[in-house]
């Protein structure tokens, strides 16, 4: 509908005087921006973005080439700025999206902040990220999490450089005012390379929990921070087979998903930041669907095409997509399937009732 | 600490053109800007800053001279904009206060919308608001909510015009893109002008819920709209009464203070918004202390002085103050004590495990 | 069904012979009594019993006459026992109801212990309980809580007898062994008479929370110790004031019901014991309910029948009646109207997944 | 202290014709009872008790060969009396534990109850039990659930027989008329006899939870039915193994302890009973220590002692022993080590804020 309102009964020159009063006193009338300030649902700046990760590897091993890793800059990382939000280093409102690149040898500074953050491993191994003095082998496929004020640096024990991607509630945080950051060591205190961290040895055993752990308050944050290619694989893959079989698991016909989850509350893993890993069979696709939170999708295996809202994008192995709130979204998987992984910030919207998952046909559900 | 790396290992050209080309795929490199983006705290761009009521309400008259209530512009309020974040009409990052008037007779139309709400009633009556279709009167130091999705209207049935503060939690809608809005009637649909409304003739009595609404899941918002005055004036006298006989109950010496809850669940009346109630003895005042929340409050009686960072200001009557994160804050309450009013977004942060307290020292407790 | 099986394939003699051999070693085969151990439906042992209040309060009149109270026996309670419980003073498995006396001047002394308990005042007035040093008025229509552990004793300031019924979880304490018990002064530590306790000055607002309470976790006990007869009478009015006008409130048409929370959580306000208050109009009934939960209800004012299983028992002031588990019970109000008081053992089994609710055609739901 | 009180001021004859009259009318003085009723701490009628496997083995055997398996009597289980509870087939006052024993070939009804159950295997396999239509393998140290309310028979496939340790709420289902109970098919639903179940396929990986069972309410019981013994097996010697290499993860010196969870929720697997995992190193023990909840304990391999109050009993596989409330207990291990399975009915009393734990010095905590 149109604006009709509200009727000026005046001259229009006092109601400019009043409005230079008004600005003059550092208030604005709402009458005037309401629907823009308001909408009838979100109308996101950030728009649908895609990155590929052939072209962020050859700036990444560049960047090595030129600045080196230390303390103050803290990580070589280069993150994606959503265009629609000119400017700032934000994939979404809320998220940060980067790729990390450590060359041969070279270590991370350890720090800690109160952003939540996680690291997935496209390809590649030979780093461990230690968490709170727990090294943590990162390889392909794996997914890692150092919760809010953990401290964590990390360190590539090879001769090969080795990238992955690391996702934060960075932009949540700063536009919130709730950062803190501290410094740790200029080096990971912890220079072993176990094959599985403690945190897994622990709390790695679906439903068996360390019985020293239960007397404390479950933790916000997941205590398991490694979550492994070959148990994602194993969950997903079994959701397919159960449907070949006749039995429920998968969210839809032809597509698997499983979510990362603190196994001390069955809660997200992390408090402000959502981890599932998709997969579609090969030719399938998923309905068209809507959600007020933002996400960033990252394509793990496979091929195939993202259609957001009126735009189509065909997805290679590495890619980045950037799907702002509201926006309708879904993928066709190419002849090999499609695997998917994907971060939001539902958690925090979920916990306040604000979250609303729609239809193309733009009906929503609360 | 000064930032001391990355240290450069290349030639300043090669630096800027990876730079300019990192630019061109709208991707920033961490390294350069992450202490800007991660502070050791809180930064905040909103400043501490005051509006008085006696220069509020003059404004607001003016306008209701100006411009009519009506569809579209839906209310004649005017808000704070807070200086330091440069434009738009938001007090701290996530909350929105603003003066709303009506003149003898008017009345805003009905609409609901995912933001919540509330009104507080610094002085006058003669309003009613119609929450979901129950009249809800309005009268001086009232708070009345319109929790998110809520139809809600106002109606001034007096020959007087009526004005009294808007807070909600659009700063933080808006930028999170979880706006959801809906027109309803162009009048509130009870024109009824009861002295108490439904909801607190079915959650007015503590500790007794009508049985009929616990078989649903307990609501996320308050069932109960309207606090009154008496309710909470008795409810901060009780506590210094309690102190001068020597027992518990004032939050320190010669500070009262109640919080505004949900009688389903015990937790804040609206997921998003604390409301508080505060009230100092003559010549009390609060040690130093700091939030991670963001602030505003208003003085509903008395008088005194905010000491907020560095600068001190006098309070009178209705004054409004908007506090950042972080910001070192104390009261000093004058001759005739000091009555506070306070809404925060300090619910957000809670339930996702990143609101901090401290205290000038800047000692910080998670 | 009939039990089919097990099919003895064996000589009886061998058989008696083995199970003379089990019981030898304390073991006991299931197949022998599986069908009275796990029926196909509660089989309490407990019947629906009424107690008259007018035969009642002169036995305990009686008692006062002829027995002191004191150190060791605590308190003159008579306590209600089950008919079908064959002696143990237990209304219901779970529950105890006893009908306590004091006489003029006379105090109990004060101890704690786990169950948790509460005092519901038919009648009368002048006796102070005191709730860990909190003196909290009685008075006819109230009803006080004594949370697990709190010390309590009671003290009659006047020259007339009082009794009440006291409401626990002696039994299923008892049964389960979980009971603790510790003795406090041998009279009441406070001998102040205020008409209101500390307890309501800090927690008697709705939805007015004592923000000095809220920093530990939320009490699983109420911190509210006292709900007034003005209060609940109130709260039940309003609820048939509302149906009068075509609005929800009442749980069924012509019967209003309120529970008893924790202000500081919105649970039962007890967590062993469910609290609740009814009201019928006049010649109202309710339809045929079944809980697995067991009950006692008191008639508070009026007068009606109440059909319990196949039996029919006319109610009068006063009249408690014990309602087992899954037994089918409907009121009748009489041309007076009925109004009840009802503690239950619900919480309990609703905590754990195990509470049903059914109707008389036997339906139950989960 | 011994009972002063109450002194009788009246002539023995009136007093014994009060309490006659008590008697006729359903009615106890507490002051006669209350010692008894509310001891200072939990007097249980439960003793400790000690069930010999090879002695229990043997007579489980005889009742094959007597005793058929059929509709009706439902299982071949032979339960455990507590000798101090007089009779019925009680552990303890909460618990059911007993032996339950397949021949070749034979299979036990499908059958559904409200009452929790859990098997635990010793020794042995080829049984499949069959959860609502899931066939689940039972293996050597596997411990497998059948949540209250879910279909569940057995089948044995092999033509060897099977027996392993049946664990239930029933004693506190019955004696809080909780149960219902309904037949399911002659026969389990499902032949198949998979290495894996549906369940341990869509839940077994650890913080890996499938998005499409994520909209409903998180269930009260685990959706994961079996916990397989490699995998604890593997937690248990994580735990020794961190403790090793000077890490956090025992629970005491010595004693690795791992608890069965709901990986939905984190929560204890079933909502009325603890299922947990001990693991002592050669030599290791105990400390003192007490509980309020009662428990059954199995000895899964190594041997060693058990001390209860005043008794030392030596400890070989696959023994059962009886924990009653409040007993003081502490473990010491032989030269082999001691592995221990326990359950408890802990979660009931913890839920209510009844839970207790103690040392052997009585000092308790809440």
């Amino acid at each position: 509908m149109t604006r009709t309102s509200p009727e000026p009964v005046a001259e229009e020159a006092e109601l400019a005087e009043l409005y230079a009063d008004l600005a003059r006193q550092g208030l604005v009338p709402l009458w005037t921006i309401r629907e823009g300030l308001m909408p009838t649902e979100p109308t996101p700046r950030a728009k649908p973005a895609l990155w590929r990760w052939d072209e962020l590897l050859p700036l990444a091993a560049r960047a090595a080439e030129l600045v080196a890793v230390g303390r103050g800059g803290e990580r070589r990382a280069i993150s994606l700025a959503n265009p629609g939000l000119g400017g700032p280093p934000y994939a979404t409102p809320t998220l940060w999206a980067a790729i990390q690149y450590l060359g041969p040898r070279e270590a991370a500074p350890s720090h800690r902040h109160s952003q939540s953050a996680f690291r997935f491993v496209l390809e590649g191994e030979g780093v461990w990220t230690v968490v709170d003095g727990d090294p943590v082998a990162m390889r392909a496929g794996d997914l890692l999490l150092t919760p809010g004020w953990c401290f964590h640096g990390h360190r590539n024990v090879t001769d090969r450089p080795m990238a992955w991607l690391d996702g934060l509630d960075i932009p949540f945080v700063a536009q919130m005012d709730q950062g803190f950051f501290e410094y740790g060591p200029a080096a990971p205190e912890d220079a072993g390379t176990p094959p599985r961290s403690r945190s897994e040895r622990l709390w790695g055993q679906a439903g068996l929990a360390p019985v020293a752990a239960l007397g404390a308050p479950a933790p916000l944050a997941s205590p398991l921070v490694a979550y492994r290619a070959e148990r994602i694989d194993e969950a997903l893959a079994a959701q397919l087979a159960l449907e070949d079989e006749g039995h429920p698991g998968v969210l839809e016909p032809g597509h698997a998903a499983v979510r990362v989850t603190n196994p001390a509350t069955g809660a997200d893993a992390l408090p402000t930041i959502r981890l599932e890993f998709h997969r579609l069979r090969p030719g399938a696709s998923t309905p068209w669907h809507r959600s007020s939170a933002s996400a960033v999708w990252q394509v793990t295996a496979g091929s195939g095409t993202a259609e957001v809202a009126s735009r189509s994008m065909t997805l290679g192995r590495g890619d980045l997509l950037a799907v702002p709130s509201w926006a309708e979204l879904r993928f066709l998987a190419g002849t090999g399937g499609l695997n998917l992984f994907c971060f939001s910030d539902a958690p925090v919207f979920e916990r306040l009732g604000l979250l609303r998952q729609g239809t193309r046909a733009g009906g929503s559900t609360r």
